[in-house]
């Protein structure tokens, strides 16, 4: 016999009737498997004497737990646990709480975060880091591409789970698409679909940073790829980012002088400064990439959206020597409540990568990314971008006015040659956390700003995300800014 | 003016016109950017000199240029790289290769990978580890659920980037479906979703796990969170797993004498024997657990598939001071091509957790997560896990039976109380790498079953997954491995 007097404790102050304690305790018991279906319950005598209780009270509890199915009378044996247990309900433990109220009581790891973003206050205007216009994204065509799918006769039989490397045919695909849009000349080997930008820039990096190891980022640089970075043990240095991108003087400097692991680039609209690397620095980059056969990281998340200047090719597209891998992400274009991104680079670099992503994630989502692949080859993906490209022009050339008219003295930018945002810097008597502030007082939610200086030189400067919002909400919005930053 | 001389190399030996090299060089040099839009290219006269051409050669390369647009002749002025760039169109390189076709020339990490597990030979037939049969996945309802909430008005306004921790109708969904089927009482702070079980895990782990670091594992293990805590750098103490489940005996004793970080446990059905933890030592661990504040990851994979016994809830539905990570999935539900998984523990932890998981991917698919949340709600997700369990319990029973007849002497196993696949031990005198080849030849594709002993003691076992076979396939399947037993 289990030893009930220790497990069943009454509590004879509890408002809970003593035998509905019992019954309770019971489930428990048996609901934790201590107790077996099959097994009989002590007699009644014989648990109340251990209990030291009336025995009447123990029948009743018999009573209840036989009303709710737990138990069964059996004949001139006794009660036994039910081999068909009635349906599991939740249980309450001695403290009253849920068996996730506390803990654990072991140290937790500490991931490296950012500081506070904004203002809690729900707003009904939104300033963001630079999204797109989720109205716009061609959800209708992937739920029509998804449905066509699944229709297909013996689907499953090749939609099951998909290798860590990505779905086969969105990596043909892609290979047309990079071509045509990037003049990257690639082979399918090169190519590895994931979960977004973040988890590329995740992989690559992990792949190539060791605990300590001295890496070079822009300064500024993009918040999640810092903090990715330091939390994979990189040592920082940080480089001047000016109006022509990264200061490729300073990284030759450092390359020259000491070991560096990885350099970090954002070389079409800079995250967050929007600045696109020149033509001469571009070159010069090249060079050194080759000479010193630097690991670089391209993160050119915001390609495919671009305006008054036709875009140079990436890094990627150039002679490397295979030394750039390269990361971008449909997450843009699919609204972002679907995640795809890649990671372009050798074959040998794709198949270590593909090792890793497995222990992490075994592999993406083969439904939704061969529904992608479907929009690559029908040409979705192309007419969304055109549709996209040709309104966030508008808006940001909208944007770009209607800042010089309501704030042309507290405000200074440069219009991005693409991308989603608007690099904004505020007149230094003006302190972005304080104007945020009145703005959430006004119902217009914005950045406190805080973590585009993530470990760099603080600046009183934000993303002004132009694309999501539309022309009437643009007036809006900066019309509410005025006046957060007036009053 | 560019350094032409060095910038454009003749190869006078190739069989490529000199005209075609040197326009196809120029179209390099400005996709590369060296060459910018409205920059003057040097006159024929100028550049067939530096070149040591004939002029000709130079303007029909010129006008080659034109013919494609890349540039524009001014008149009195010269050829000018066109403002409007024609479409951009893969390179090649000097090396007749793409950027990609060599390097990385920076060393790469390694992560830990599985022995090779089947041969490459192309089946008709596969016994796989343990899959659902992705026939029965309700993604027809899935597809109409996505559609649905893309119809909504204003959808898009909740429905962008989600948190890290996942969807909110989800996170609350699952508080009912974890409360109904596992009597586990717990509140949406609790529940964080992720892209499958292997995240849940590899993110716990990280979470828990540092360099060094002593674990427990059972012996055998589920070979992709061996690799994971391998990655890493745990040191891992590998527990007998018996018939009724890992020796919680010597756990206690190894928790007794050395620092025991964390337990990995697969209480139900563990993988890959299948065999389920025995309400004693279950009772047993719960203890230790109490006792030595000890991380548990419970890896609860198949809860959801249960037949002839209902089962016993987790250890994390029991007091176990917030110590379980509880992990599980509903990518066997979603027939592998969607990927969801969750994990369940104290709040602190899953904030914690938010914050690396963030660095790694951001965030899940909100689309995706708000329709399996829809399914939940509707009823979708219960009634398909009752087919489906039916089903398959029939399937394990005829499975059961078949290989009782037509491998009498040459395996042996024990009918698992639920889960996708039966645990088959080969008689000694069968070889699995041996049988498995054979079978290949037979157009029957089965594991070598090296990865089922990773790291742990060599067992001539395999999981045979019978959930994904019809009865017509299970016959076939059987009466195949039979013949390349007996062959």
């Amino acid at each position: 016999m289990l030893p009930y007097k220790t497990l069943l404790r009454i509590d004879k102050s509890s408002r809970q009737a003593v035998y509905l304690q019992i019954a309770g305790q019971f489930i428990g018991l048996i609901q934790d498997g201590l107790i077996q279906p099959g097994t009989y319950l002590p007699g009644s005598r014989v648990l109340a004497e251990l209990l030291d209780l009336h025995r009447k009270t123990v029948i009743a509890a018999y009573d209840e737990l036989q009303a709710q199915d737990w138990i069964t009378a059996i004949p001139r044996k006794g009660m036994m646990v039910s081999e068909n247990l009635p349906e599991i309900k939740p249980r309450s433990y001695n403290n009253g709480l849920h068996a996730y109220a506390e803990g654990p009581q072991f140290p937790i790891y500490e991931a490296p975060t950012l500081p506070v973003l904004r203002s809690n206050q729900p707003s009904k205007l939104v300033i963001n880091d630079g999204f797109p216009d989720a109205r716009l994204a061609p959800l209708d065509e992937w739920a029509r591409e998804c449905r066509s799918i699944i229709q297909r006769p013996a689907y499953h039989k090749y939609l099951a789970f998909g290798p860590a490397e990505g779905n086969m045919r969105l990596r043909k695909e892609m290979l047309k698409y990079l071509a045509d849009t990037r003049g990257l000349n690639i082979r399918e080997e090169n190519v590895m679909i994931t979960r977004g930008a973040q988890m590329s820039i995740y992989l690559a990096a992990a792949m190539i940073i060791q605990k300590g190891d001295h890496i070079i980022v822009g300064s500024p640089n993009y918040f999640y790829a810092d903090l990715a970075f330091e939390q994979l043990g990189a040592h920082i240095i940080r480089v001047p980012v000016d109006e022509d991108g990264i200061d490729t003087d300073m990284v030759e400097q450092l390359c020259r002088t000491k070991k560096i692991k990885m350099l970090y680039i954002i070389s079409h609209h800079h995250h967050p400064t929007t600045v696109t690397l020149s033509a001469e620095r571009r070159m010069k980059l090249l060079e050194i990439i080759r000479k010193h056969k630097l690991a670089v990281i391209e993160d050119d998340y915001d390609f495919d959206f671009h305006y008054s200047a036709a875009p140079i090719v990436p890094l990627a597209s150039a002679d490397h020597g295979g030394n750039v891998i390269y990361v971008g992400s449909f997450t843009k274009s699919l609204g972002l409540s679907l995640r795809i991104g890649f990671m372009i680079a050798p074959e040998k670099f794709i198949r270590k990568t593909a090792a890793l992503r497995r222990l992490m994630d075994l592999g993406g989502d083969n439904l939704v990314e061969e529904a992608l692949a479907g929009m690559l080859e029908n040409g979705t993906i192309t007419r969304h971008l055109k549709k996209a490209n040709k309104l966030y022009w508008e808006r940001r050339d909208l944007a770009g006015e209607l800042l010089i008219r309501h704030l042309p003295d507290e405000v200074s930018f440069r219009l991005p040659q693409g991308g989603m945002a608007i690099w904004l810097q505020f007149a230094k008597h003006l302190k972005l956390p304080v104007v945020a502030d009145k703005a959430a007082e006004l119902g217009l939610s914005m950045t406190y700003g805080y973590h585009y200086a993530y470990k760099s030189k603080p600046h009183n400067g934000m993303r002004f995300g132009f694309a999501s919002l539309n022309n009437r909400e643009l007036v809006s919005v900066v019309q509410l800014l005025a006046k957060a930053v007036k009053s």
